[in-house]
C-alpha cells in the first residue's frame, strides 16, 4: 500500500498562516504576545541535525513498509541533503512565523521537492517528532560529557602520578588533621568524576530507546516499523507505549541530575583551587593560559577560571529545579508546558561542558608548590594522632591516657614554638617515662603518611596502586 | 585639580590583548575554552544602555568635581551620544576579545574621541561600574512589571465586574464545595496580584541606592561627589559601603523572588484556565487571540498560552535557585562567580514579561458560558451547608443534629437523581418534621451565595463593594 | 599484634565533659545555642541499627585481623546485642550531651562491659563510621523503594488487564485529542515507574561500596582487613580512596535525585486522579478507604490522598536542591555541613514511602465509569482523524485537501450538534463525493481505538501485549 | 440572635470516627497510610497557641455579634483558658485520631465544658482556622527573626567599632586587591543584614491581614464582624476576599525568601570565618565558646557552627523550593496539598533560628589577630593601585603608562623579594626619574587606607562615621 501523505497530528500552532489552517474558523490574528510566547525556532533550531536524521531514518521506514513510494523517498532524501547542507552553511533561513523547526524544515522541503514533502508526515507527528529529536540530542550531549569526564579523571590522573608522595595537609573543616598526599588527594577526585562518568553511562542507556512512530499520542494505524526507525536513529529499540514515548521527559531531568551532581563535585575542586591559589595559602599555581592578571600587580594571577566553574553549579541546580517544576503535575500526554524543557536543557549541558573542559585544562597545568605544602602539612602537630597510635601501639597504653600523654606534648611542644619532633626525647619523657627513641620515626609527615597503608589509604605505596590501577581503566 | 585618565581597577580579564596588559609576564596566551567561559559580552551588551548612562552620569561628575576639564567632558559626552546610536541602530560592533559591555564601550570610545576616553574611567572600577548598571537594569525591569501587573488586575477586574453575579461552583479539592460567584473567583486574583505589585515595590525601594562610586572595592581617594552620580542615574542615595556595594547582590535574588511567586499566582490562574477549557467542564472559551487550532478539529481551542504561562514557574524557581547557589558562600567582595548573574535574571525577567502579557490577554478576551457554570455550581448538593445553616439558625438544632438531618435530605435526593431544592416539603418533612416551606428561600445557588454577606463574603453586594474599591485605586 | 584502644579521630564536639577531652585548654563552657546547633542525636538515632551493624563488622574484622582479642571481641560484640535489644525496646537513654549516635553507643557500651568498650574504636573514627552509618541506611532505603514501585506497578497492571479495552479520552492540552484506551493510559506509567525502578537500581549499585575503615580521612597504620567489613556489611567491596569515602555524598544526591523524578511521575497520575474525579470528569471513584468525605453531604468523596501525593514533590524537590546546596564548593575532607544531610534525607525517603504507598492503595481500589469515559472520548470529534486518514489511505487525496474535507465534516456535524458518525453518507458526499459508505466503519470510538496497531499502539490488542510482557515480568 | 453550634465546613478526614461523621455511607474504614498521609497532628499541634488565640477571639466576636450567648462564651473561654494550661504544661494528650490540631482542640473543649463547645465553630471552617494560626505563627517568627537580627547587627557594630581602623586585605577573587580595614569590612555585613530586617518587616506588613471568617471559602451569612478578630488577633484589617484568605500562602513563600536571602548572607560570613580560621589565614581565633576542639591536639579549634551556619543555606533553599513546588498550579479554593505547608516552614525557621544565634555568639567572641591581618594586608603589593593613582594625580602621567611604570616597579620589589615601599627612591627612580620622595606618603598600606575618603569608602574617617550612624539606629 502506497499512500498520499498524511498529517497524524494536525494541531497547529499561532501564526499568521495558523488561521488557514485551522480551517478558517477562527476570525482573529493570534495576539503578538501569543506569537511571541508560543514560537520556539529561536530554541529548536538546535535540533535541526537531528531533526533532519530522524526524517531520514523515518522516510526510509516508510519506503520499506511500501507506504511511500522509493521515488518519493528519493526525492525527500535529497531535499533533506539539501537542508542539512544549508544549515550547516549557515544559509537556511530560519522563519519565526513557522514557529518551530519540525515546519521551518518541513515548509523547506516543500519549496525544494513539491508534493512528496507532504507525504513525509504520514504516520508521525510533531509530538514524536520533538520527543525523538530532543532524546537524541540529549543522548549525543550525554556521551559528549562521557569523553570529558574521562579528559578530566586523565588530568587529575597526570598530576597524581606525578605527585605521588608530597605532601599536604589532610583537612577537616578546613583545619590541618592528618597529612595525606596530594597524589592521594587528587585521586579522591578521580573516584568522584568516576561515578559522575557512570552516572551519564547510565542515564544514556535508560533513555536508549525510541519515540518515533508513537504518533500525537496513540500510534498510528498506518503499517509502520517502529524497529528499523530505532535503530537506524542508534536506539536500541522503540518505546513501548505510544503515549508515554511523547509525555516522558524523565531522561532529561535525569541527565540534568547527572549534571547537577557533576557540576558539585567540579565546585569542590574549584573551592580548594580558589582557596589553595590564595596567598595566605599559596598551594598552587594556575598556569598562564588558565588565568586573568593585572596590569599594574603583574605577580598576580586570578583563578577566574575556577570561581566560574563554581558558580556553574548555580545554572546546574536551577535547570534541574526548572524541569521538575514544569513536569510537576500534568496529565498525559503531551502538554504545551513541555516546550520549554529545550532551553533548560541546553543551557546545562553547555554549562557542564565549559566546566568540565574549563577544570581539565587548569589541572593539566597547575602547578603545585612543594615547600608550601610541605610547611603546612607539618603545621598544627599534624601527627599528633600518629603520636598517640604510637603510645596504644607500643606501650599498651589505653587511649584514653595515650591522649593525654599527646595533649600534653603538643602543648609542650606549642609553648615553646616548635614541632612535636623538635622535642628532644627528654623532653617527651618528661610528660611520658616509658617513651624510647623510636618515637621519632612516627612524628615526621613523611613517616606519617608512609604508615597509612590499609586500602584506600594516604601511603605513597597505597596511591600509586591506585594510579596503575586507574591508568589501566583509562589510558 | 584635574587630572589625566585613571584606571582604579586594572585587573583584566583573558583576550589576546591582555597578555601586554597584564605587564608581559604571561608568557602564554589564554586558552580557548578560557576566553570562552570567561567573556561575558553575549549577554551583558543588553546592559548597553545603563552603561552609557552610568557613564555619562560618572563624566558630569567628574567635570563637575573638577577632576576632568570640562573640554574633556564634552568630549566624553559627544562619545557616548554617538555610541547609543549606533547601539540602537544596531550598528555598534560588539567584540569578544573585549571581554564585556564595559570594554566595548570604552574601546570605542577611545576610538572616537582618542585621549579624554580613558580619563572616564577615574575613580570608578569595573566592579562598581557592572553594579550599577545591573542594577539599574533591574529596578527598571521591576518597574516594568508594575506596569504589566496593573493591566492583569484591570482584565480581571473588567471580568469580575461583568460577572459579579454569575454562580459558579467554589471548589476544595476540586470538588464542589459551596457555590461562589465568577466576579468574587477573578476579584481573588486581584487581591494576590496586588500583593505581587507591592513585593515588586519594596524590592524597588530597597534597592534603590547607587553602588557607582565604590570603585573596585575600597573607594577612592580621588573627591568625587557620590550623591551627585546617585541622583543623575535616580537612585536615592549612594550605597553606605564600598564593599556591600560591589558584593551584595540580594537585589536582584530578592526581584527573582518576586518574580517567583507571581509566576506561582499565575500557574494558579493558567491551570484553572486549563480546567476550565477542558470539555468536561466548558467554564470558559478562549478568545482566537489566544488559542491555538487544528485543521481537521475546527472546533478546537486549545489553552497553548496558559500551558506556557504555567510552565514559566519552571524558569521563576530555577532562576531563583540559580542565584542563591551562585552566592552562597562567596568571601567579599567581587567575585568571577558573580559574572554568572545577569542571564539568569535577563531570563527570569523575560518570562515574567511574556507571561504578565499572555494572562492580560487570555482574561481581557475570555468568555464565560454561563450555564456551564449554573449547572455545575448547582451539582454536588451545594447548597447542602446552607440547609444545615437553616436548621441551626431556625429551628436551634445542634450542629451535630443538623447535620445528621442534611445528610438523608443530600441522600433523600441522590437517591431520587434530583437536586435538594426538588425535594417536595413533605419528603423533607419526611426527615425532620419541623422542616418549613422557608427552607426553599436557601436552598437555591442563587440564594446561598446572596447570603453569605460577611465581610469578604461572595455575595454579589460584597463583590461589588470590592470591585468599586479596586476600580478607585486602579482606574 | 594485639592492642589496646584507640582514637584515630580525636575531635570532639561541644558538650559538658567536651572541655576535658579537649585537653583542658578551653577555659570556657560551649555556648548553649552551639550545643543546639552542634548536637544530631535528635536525628541520627535513627541510624542505631546500622551503627550497631557496623560496630559487629568492625570488631570482628579487628579480632580476625588479630588487633584486638577475641575475648574482647565477645566482650564487644555481647555488649552491642544487649544494646540493640535495649535500642528496640524503646529503653535505650539518648543523650544530648553525648552528641550523636555513635558516642551514645560508645558510651552505653563502655557502662556494660568497661575497657574493652574503648577498643573499638581502633582503626575507625567517627567520620567513615558516619558515612557507613548513612550509606547503609541510604540502601536499604532505596531497596525498600524498589519492592514498593514494584507494587505500585502490579497495581497498576491489575487495573490496565481489567480496562484493557475501554475507551477513554486521550488527552493533548487536557483537550481531546484521540480516544485511547484505559489499559493503554495506566501502561504508560507502568512505564514510567519501570523507570524509576531502575534508577533507583542503578543508585544501589553505584553506592555499593564500604567507607568503613578510612579512618579521619586517610586510613589507617593498623592492619585492617576493609574487605571483611564490607563483606560483612553487604557491601561489594571497599571505597578505594579514603578521602573520598569520608567526603562523597553524591551517593545521597543521586538517590533524592531518584525520589524527586519518582514523585514527579506520581505527581502527574495524582494530578489526572483529581480532575477525573472531578464531578465534570467523573471518570473515576476512589474507594472508600482512600477517601474523605462530609457529614452533610454524604455522596462526596474527596481526593485527599491524591493532592497529599501531588503535594509531595515539593518536599523531594526541595531536599534535592538542600544537599545540592550543602555540597556545593566544600573541600575535602570532612565539613561539619555535612551533619545537616540526614535528616534532608530521611524527610524525602520517608515522603516517598508514603506517596508509592498511597498511590498503590489508591490505584488498587480505583473504580473507572465506562459510560462516562466512553462519552468523553466520542466528544470533541475525536475520530476526525481517523477520517483524514481514511480520506488519504482510500482515495489518495493528498492530506491538505484531506483535512480541508475533514474540517468541513466536523462543522457539519458541529452545526447539526451531533457527532462525526451521525452525519448521513449523503451529508458526508455533499462535502467530498467520493466518500463510500465504508467511511463509517473508521469513524467510532471503537474503530479507531482498534485501529492503531502500530507498536506501543493503542489498539487493544497491542496493549494485551504489553500486559502479558509485564505479567512476566512483575509476577 | 442566638443560636447554637454550627460547623460551616464539615469536611473531615480519615480516622477511626471519621465514617460515622460522613454520614456512614463509607463501608470500609480508611487504610492505615491513608491515615498516616492524612493526619497532620504530628506537625501542626506547635500551632496550638495561635488555635487558642484564635479561639478566644472568634467566640468574643460572636458573643459580642450576639450570635453565641455570654455564657457560651464564658464556657467556651474557660475551656480554652484550661486548654492552653494543659498543653504549657505539657498534659495535653494530643491523639492522631482526632487529625489535627483543630479537631484535638476541640474535642477537648467538648470534654471540658459540653455542649457549647460546638458553638465555637460557628461561622468559621478549618479552612479559615488553619489560615489563621498559620499566618499568626509566620507573623510572629518573622518578628522574632527582626531582633535577633539586630543582635547580630550590634554584635557586628561593636565589633567594627573595636577594629575601625585595623587593616586588612580586600580580597577579589580571594586575592588580595587593596587594603581595608577590619571595621569596613564588617560594616558591610552590617548593611546586608539591614537589608534582611527590612525584608521580614516588609513581609510582616504585608501578612498582617487577618483570615479569620472566610469561612470554608465563601465567607458565612451569620452576621460576623471579621474587623474585631482581626484587631483582637492583632492583625490591622481583616482579609478582603474569602477565597483569597484559605488559598494563599504567598506570605509563607515570601518570608521563606527573606529566609533564604539572609542565610545567604551569613553563609558568606560564615565561609570567611572558616577560611579566616585556617591555619594559613590564622585572621581571627573564635572564642571557647563557639568551638569545638581536639583532645590530642588542644590548640585546635574547629569552627564547627560557621559550617553549621553555612550549611543551612541549603534547608533555606530547599523549604523555599518546596513551597513554591506545592503552590503550583493549585485551583482556588483549598486543596490538601497546602497541608504539607507547616513543617517545611516551621524547618526553615528554625534553621535561622538558630544561624542567627550562633553567628551572633560567634562574632560577639571572636578575637581577630591584628599582625596577622596587617601582615597579609601589605602582601600582593596591595597599594600598587596607590602608586599608579600618585602617579597620575602628581605627575600627570597617563593611566596606561603609569599602570606600566606600576608593573615595573612591582617586578621590581618581586625581584629583591621585598615590599614595594622596601623599594629605595633610587630603585623607583631608575624606572620613572621623575618620581619623588613623596610616593613614600602613599605606598604603605596605612596610607592608602587613609587615603580611600569617598562616601562609603574604607578610610577610618569613613567607617568610624557610619559606626556612629549605625548606633544611633541600633542602640
Amino acid at each position: 500500500m502506497t499512500v498520499k501523505p498524511d498529517n497524524t497530528s494536525s494541531d497547529t500552532r499561532s501564526n499568521s498562516k495558523g488561521q488557514e489552517m485551522w480551517g478558517g474558523r477562527f476570525s482573529a490574528q493570534p495576539d503578538e504576545v501569543m506569537q511571541a510566547i508560543n514560537a520556539s525556532i529561536g530554541v529548536d533550531q538546535r535540533l535541526a541535525e537531528e531533526d533532519v536524521a530522524g526524517s531520514i531514518a523515518h522516510a526510509n521506514m516508510l519506503a520499506a513498509q511500501e507506504i511511500i513510494t522509493e521515488a518519493d523517498r528519493d526525492a525527500i532524501l535529497g531535499g533533506l541533503d539539501k537542508i542539512i547542507e544549508e544549515i550547516r552553511a549557515g544559509e537556511f533561513k530560519f522563519s519565526v512565523a513557522l514557529e518551530d523547526i519540525h515546519m521551518n524544515i518541513e515548509a523547506r522541503l516543500k519549496e525544494l521537492i513539491g508534493e512528496p514533502a507532504g507525504r513525509l508526515h504520514t504516520a508521525r507527528s510533531r509530538n514524536d517528532q520533538v520527543a525523538t529529536d530532543f532524546r537524541l540530542w540529549v543522548k549525543s550531549s550525554c556521551t559528549a560529557r562521557l569523553d570529558q569526564i574521562e579528559s578530566l579523571m586523565k588530568a587529575l590522573l597526570k598530576q597524581a602520578d606525578a605527585h605521588a608522595d608530597w605532601v599536604m595537609p589532610g583537612f577537616t573543616h578546613l583545619q590541618t588533621a592528618q597529612p595525606v598526599t596530594v597524589g592521594h588527594h587528587l585521586m579522591a577526585y578521580v573516584e568522584m568524576f568516576s561515578r559522575d562518568f557512570s552516572r551519564f553511562a547510565d542515564a544514556i542507556h535508560r533513555m536508549d530507546e525510541c519515540p518515533l512512530g508513537a504518533a500525537a499520542l496513540a500510534g498510528t494505524g498506518f503499517e509502520t516499523n517502529r524497529y528499523i526507525t530505532a535503530e537506524a536513529l542508534g536506539f536500541s529499540h522503540p518505546m513501548a507505549n505510544s503515549l508515554d514515548a511523547v509525555s516522558a521527559r524523565d531522561f532529561a531531568i535525569e541527565s540534568l541530575s547527572s549534571i547537577a551532581i557533576c557540576a558539585q563535585h567540579l565546585s569542590r575542586l574549584a573551592e580548594e583551587i580558589v582557596i589553595w591559589s590564595s596567598a595566605p595559602f599559596s598551594f598552587v599555581r594556575l598556569s598562564d593560559a588558565w588565568s586573568t592578571g593585572s596590569s599594574i600587580m603583574p605577580q598576580k594571577r586570578n583563578p577566574d577560571a575556577a570561581e566560574l566553574v563554581r558558580a556553574k553549579t548555580g545554572r546546574a541546580n536551577g535547570s534541574l529545579i526548572s524541569m521538575l517544576t514544569i513536569m510537576k503535575g500534568l496529565p498525559l500526554a503531551y502538554s504545551k508546558d513541555m516546550q520549554d524543557d529545550k532551553q533548560i536543557v541546553f543551557e546545562a549541558f553547555d554549562s557542564l561542558d565549559l566546566s568540565l573542559q574549563a577544570m581539565t585544562g587548569m589541572i593539566d597545568s597547575i602547578t603545585f608548590n612543594k615547600a608550601n605544602l610541605a610547611t603546612a602539612a607539618a603545621g598544627g602537630f599534624s601527627t599528633a594522632t600518629d603520636l598517640a597510635d604510637w603510645l596504644v601501639r607500643e606501650l599498651n597504653i589505653p587511649f584514653r591516657e595515650a591522649h593525654h600523654i599527646t595533649g600534653a606534648s603538643v602543648k609542650a611542644a606549642e609553648d615553646k614554638g616548635v614541632q612535636l619532633w623538635d622535642l628532644s626525647l627528654e623532653e617527651l619523657q618528661a610528660i611520658e617515662p616509658r617513651i624510647t627513641k623510636q618515637i621519632f620515626d612516627v612524628l615526621s609527615v613523611d613517616a606519617s603518611v608512609a604508615s597509612r597503608q590499609s586500602y584506600g589509604g594516604t601511603a605513597p605505596v597505597r596511591v600509586r596502586e591506585q594510579i596503575a590501577l586507574w591508568k589501566e581503566r583509562l589510558l
